[in-house]
């Protein structure tokens, strides 16, 4: 095992990283500076992984057994284990105190509050983009994502994405999620362009983590990022641009 | 006029102010040490006293005709008449840089987010409190009162609160609400006991504001509070106790 931290992520067929769930993580770490290795685990053998280096479930299936999921690390230094994006960064923020923070303090609770209210915010769009994301996955998770989404949406993935009139009330509501979330950030343009202020948080990092999902699995070319890119007067081409500087793949 | 600021409150029977939206400007001014005078001004008269300092209207009514509420203040040393909390919030911010901050920089954003996932969870509790907010107002604020909340809610006040089992099931939603919270604050609890962390933010006054109109309209000794007082290990008992310093009626 590598010295520094192992970070977990799930691959894709184009070799980048994409999942808007593991991305929080990877910026959180880019954006400390703390060194990792990123290991690419197929979403079949997400468990077993966990089970390896002992991180925990984080949530639990329809069945009720224990759901593990990416991202997830482990420390060698501290042979710990985490699961959960936000719990990684609180880690990361306990463990490497010299480090920018993720979570500064007296904004902990807020930004547990903000994921709460975010999380939702994503539901108009996953119609769009989980059959998007099925076409980028390798032939070893492809199977096994569509089977357990297929499951709990209760209909054949080629079927969920509206077309004709539908298409454009649904992607509306898209639109709308983006709405809110440029209001807030309207409100505080006093402190900087990000939830963080001056500098972005985790937040941050869960906002551009979703974009970067919609870039790659959208398309940079693809109509629907386009249209985002020119929403709430291009502040979310300046907002992920903003963040570049966090996304190397290590 | 006096050479303080104005701030527009609603009177109650007790002579106490009562309202868990006023509470709100009236903990950020008392937090932050501006000096002010109470203007107390019944629900019919709001309209008319909003008009006389330039006070924008909050919103609209079913009708589409502009809705002015309380909280609102005059600042007579910039001529400056500003409604609603937060907005009152960010002015004496601005305006008084050397008092405490109740938006500090890098939470302004993260706020209003909390503001809109905090709003809604209050909802559970009005069936309870708005009918016992009715007994507490004065004559000439009651009859309006009722004619548009009754308008809103499309039945008799009385009928609002239910009972028996029922009772309990809807009882049980407020308590949930309740978790929610704690469960924010418990994620931030290496921060300290508030939103803000160790020191209060406008998120807190707006969670002790909605504390304080429970406190008053179930009643000290009532059951409903000492119930709230129970929840979540004791964390509203601590929390209205640390508020305390802040709720003078100047």
């Amino acid at each position: 095992m590598s010295n520094v931290i192992s970070f977990y992520d799930i691959p894709s067929k184009t070799g980048k990283p994409w999942s808007g769930n593991t991305w929080k993580a990877r910026y959180a770490l880019n954006y400390k500076g703390i060194p990792y290795k990123t290991v690419w685990v197929e979403y079949p053998d997400i468990e077993a992984a966990a089970k390896q280096i002992g991180a925990a479930p984080t949530g639990k299936r329809p069945d009720g057994t224990p759901l593990y999921t990416c991202p997830m690390i482990h420390d060698p230094s501290t042979n710990t284990a985490v699961s959960e994006s936000l719990a990684i960064a609180e880690y990361l923020d306990r463990q490497y105190p010299d480090t920018p923070r993720l979570l500064p303090p007296g904004t902990t609770a807020l930004q547990h509050a903000f994921m709460t209210v975010f999380q939702p915010l994503g539901g108009p769009a996953l119609q769009f983009a989980l059959p998007a994301t099925h076409r980028y996955l390798t032939p070893a998770s492809e199977g096994y994502f569509r089977f357990h989404r297929e499951k709990a949406f209760g209909k054949i993935m080629e079927t969920w994405t509206p077309t004709g009139p539908e298409r454009d009330v649904e992607w509306a509501k898209v639109k709308a999620s983006f709405n809110t979330l440029d209001g807030w950030l309207q409100a505080g343009k006093a402190d900087g362009p990000f939830f963080g202020g001056k500098i972005p948080c985790f937040s941050d990092f869960a906002v551009g983590a979703r974009l970067i999902w919609y870039k790659l699995i959208f398309g940079e070319d693809g109509e629907k990022w386009k249209d985002i890119l020119t929403w709430n007067e291009g502040r979310w081409a300046a907002y992920t641009e903003s963040l570049k500087p966090y996304e190397a793949v290590l």
